[in-house]
């Protein structure tokens, strides 16, 4: 990426710090961006309300982006720092708590919360030392039933019902607003003594029993196989398993799974 | 302006009628706007959260603007009833509560409240059937001093001070939301029985105080009598005076002078 920053030039002080006295804050991921304008629009205001750690699933015109450097301006902190990923699951693999923004409805069973409530649950979720993500669809299509059954909440933004179409970039404005207030909020986790597993680990049980039912012909019909298979997915990611339960429960899969095939 | 509202195709609805449903709401003024996909940004987000008076006070590419039809997504209600200024004076000469935001600290007397607390204040003088403006600053220097001493109130959004630019329609974004937030807040007003004088009868005082001041070699030394004229400027509008009080306090300086030019 060329360099954008236009603090960098001789005789003005560097802005590099920004982020530096900042605390933890939620990561910021998002799915299909399109418009390089748009990747650096939101890294500027995520910079502008605290919050640092960007990544990039199937950025569409690849990564670095020049367009998105020269609409960053000067969020350097972010941008030199974002990581690419080829699928959403591979970002948020070391979370243990995620929010998926989303202006549609879905039938499912994961709750939807406010801006503000999101931010303060995010805020309890960040203190007590948990790794968060905050997931958002890119511009074409928004995230898919599928990424958003692996959040834990889904974030809705209240809006005019008549012309409901959020611009990427503004639906993380008010997001990462929403997360600067809530410095000041004060919200509780609902058990801090319950660390739940990052999401590889239960992403790993999900897989592990989905195949298994997979080979007993249980997804059927097939018209219905996804729903189901999502429908199972909200379940487990609802339930935040610590590590240990996962553990457990993956041993009480294979042994079932044993038990069959030694009868 | 070129059709942009991608609704008008054969076969789609239109959302023109997106805004028909809304209450009344804040104008949006902008001061200044440099880039067209600022305007259209602006526009897109205020009918997202159901705002849709927008003003342009000198925009620097002229208008209409394509590139901010293009950004606006659909927004045609707002764009399409945009009114263009020569001054922010001007674009204000009918409102009774004008608020300004604005990131840098102004050595001024005029009170700054957060946007939430701004969006309360609104949503109070609009139900009360007061017309209102919320003001914002271009891209390259913001409000002039002038021109925030025009408002009844400055907004200022609580920001990472060491990345502190705030993206124009990312405030626009952050207001507009703040409003849409605020209708399930109850606001009072500080006294619904006085009715604010609209900002060109206030304007008719300053300008008529200021104009026999000046006569009278008031304001010096000269570097002093911006600095002077402002702070008057700012007594004047915070007083929210009403018609009447401005009519009879016009009356006295008239009556001051002539009764001096008697002597």
């Amino acid at each position: 990426m060329p360099n954008t920053n236009e603090n960098e030039k001789p005789g003005r002080p560097a802005r590099r710090h920004a982020a530096e006295a900042l605390g933890p804050s939620p990561l910021f991921v998002l799915a299909d961006p399109q418009m390089g304008e748009n990747i650096g629009a939101v890294a500027r205001v995520m910079l502008n309300f605290g919050v640092t750690g960007l990544r990039l699933v199937r950025p569409r015109d690849g990564w670095p982006n020049e367009k998105a450097g020269a609409m960053a301006a000067g969020a350097a902190p972010v941008l030199d720092n974002v990581t690419v990923h080829q699928t959403v699951n591979d970002a948020i693999a070391d979370c243990q708590f995620v929010a998926a923004t989303t202006a549609r409805r879905r039938e499912m069973m994961t709750p939807v919360v406010a801006p503000k409530e999101a931010a303060a649950t995010l805020r309890a979720q960040v203190e007590a030392g948990r790794k968060c993500a905050m997931l958002f669809g890119g511009e074409r299509n928004g995230l898919s039933s599928e990424d958003v059954a692996r959040a834990d909440v889904i974030v809705s933004v209240p809006i005019n019902p008549a012309f409901a179409s959020l611009n990427l970039a503004q639906a993380a404005c008010v997001v990462a607003y929403e997360w600067a207030q809530s410095d000041n909020t004060i919200a509780e986790l609902a058990d801090p003594e319950r660390t739940p597993a990052a999401r590889e680990t239960v992403e790993g049980l999900i897989d592990h029993l989905q195949g298994e039912l997979d080979k007993l012909g249980y997804f059927f019909p097939e018209e219905k196989k996804s729903l189901m298979q999502r429908n199972l997915r909200v379940a487990l990611t609802q339930a935040a398993f610590t590590r240990a339960e996962v553990h457990s429960l993956r041993g009480a899969i294979k042994a079932l799974v044993e038990g069959r095939d030694r009868r």
